[in-house]
């Protein structure tokens, strides 16, 4: 159990051999999640050991070919490997007609049906819930149209107290799933059993936030409140600020301040430019702002 | 000087860890050509360490997604990397449609210009010509419109023999490039000295013929006829031969009987399919019709 976050390549604009470009798995609530997905994302899958065939949602937070050139080879592979299950694809409009030119043209449409939910919204809007979960697009300031993705879960069950449930022979385990929502239970005799007494808290829900690519926006920071991880792209250095707004990036400084002013419980930076080799220099200029940074590494899974 | 041919890739339909989807680099009379261009090409020509600049032609054999995923992103990066020279780019006719809904959509249309050359012939046509070499198609037998390539570079020039010819004094520099075309010289006083005594034969012209994805094809045998290197596909051995043909597909013995059939000086499969985990099974079952076989090696350039 538990939320896991898998970064499977964080390079900004070309691959190379230190890091894949922009894609990450995220295990939440026993739903698997890909964000993003650069070119050769179905090898890093590979290489983490991922269950390809768990992933039913795919987020795409824009349509620059470092986020989305991978997708047709993963769909593709899926398709030989013998899938039948629907996939949701979730990102900018133009997405359905980019894939299905590519699985036109290349004959690879048989099989499981791609299903596409295309954004244009200019708001945060919830885009997939279930009984776990929610997800909201995070409306980003790029070159090109684009949002994060805030993945949060729902208030959980509360966990029992079998120990002291054990104790009363009236309850079943037909009952658990009330007590489990909070219920008190009520003896035979009138007495109640107060909820607090059988079950323990529950364990708290928790979010994340994937931010890339983006200027520095304020706007973002009511919406990634207080999440337990922030993922947000840092491709310069603040000395390149004019160089950050004008491709539509952001700074380390700036990275570091959103989430120092959005009170998140960790931030993990990303999209580094190739210009620099030593990524340190990200972590050091970051944590003045914000001491709860990291770098991001390829393949491990981080606990949310 | 030389032809060198670097294997990127040869993994068949999904890339694995092993090996990336086809694609190759040949360096042959001092022009690059990409052949294939697999999800993953362009970081494979990075641990190459290939100057992606010199690639100005790129061929692709069939657009099934092993073999052109690559493409997008590989020409993005080179408009990132600021090119401006014109690519040259070869394949079936849909090609374009496909790049170039890619890169509308994707907005990265900026920088030099992608030239299509679209194919959709059945007879071999040779469809590049310089003054070194030239370029034929291999019409090829797979489930989807498919060429194989041949590079054969054309006669070249005389070697000068500098030893003989600086007793003449007569023989000027600017002499030379008619002496390197087989021209005699003719002395002040009459005389003639043949050609052979101030020039050496040149180096032999080499040729290079890849071929995948095809189904087992005879009609291949005079186009390839005496090639120094054969590429031929290999997906399977040949006890799976009903699959093979089912999946337009080659064996190992039916490439080797090919490769013998061709005279062709030496063989290397590729293509295999994933379910062999010791490709040693292609060499042994591919020698006993044409000994000089060999497996693939990643990144590693063979001489022509």
């Amino acid at each position: 159990m538990g939320a896991y976050l898998t970064i499977l390549g964080y390079n900004s604009a070309i691959p190379t051999i230190r890091s894949s470009p922009t894609a990450q798995l995220l295990e939440m609530s026993e739903r698997y999640f890909l964000i993003d997905c650069g070119e050769g994302t179905q090898v890093q899958l590979r290489k983490a050991k991922a269950k390809f065939s768990k992933i039913n949602h795919i987020f795409i937070s824009h349509l620059h070919g470092d986020h989305c050139f991978g997708l047709p080879g993963l769909i593709a592979s899926l398709r030989l490997l013998g899938r039948t299950q629907d996939l949701y694809v979730y990102g900018p409009k133009g997405i359905k007609k980019m894939l299905e030119t590519i699985f036109s043209i290349t004959e690879t449409q048989r099989g499981f049906k791609v299903v596409y939910y295309e954004l244009d919204g200019i708001g945060s809007e919830c885009i997939y819930e279930d009984n776990k979960l929610e997800v909201w697009t995070i409306p980003l300031d790029h070159r090109i149209y684009c949002n994060g993705y805030l993945f949060k879960e729902k208030q959980k069950d509360r966990r029992l107290n079998i120990a002291e449930i054990e104790k009363y022979t009236e309850i079943d385990t037909c009952d658990y799933h009330k007590l489990k929502r909070g219920e008190d239970f009520i003896l035979s005799d009138g007495y109640t059993l107060k909820n607090e007494i059988l079950t323990n808290d529950p364990e708290p829900p928790v979010s994340y936030a994937f931010c890339s690519d983006t200027r520095y926006k304020e706007n973002i920071i009511p919406i990634i409140q207080e999440v337990d991880v922030l993922y947000h792209e840092a491709t310069f250095l603040h000395d390149l600020k004019e160089m950050a707004d004008y491709t539509g990036h952001t700074t380390a400084q700036e990275a570091a301040i959103i989430a120092r002013n959005a009170n998140v419980k960790k931030l993990i930076l990303g999209h580094f430019s190739n210009r620099y080799t030593d990524l340190n220099v990200f972590i050091d200029e970051a944590r003045k702002y914000f001491p709860n940074t990291y770098l991001p590494i390829s393949l491990e899974p981080i606990k949310i």
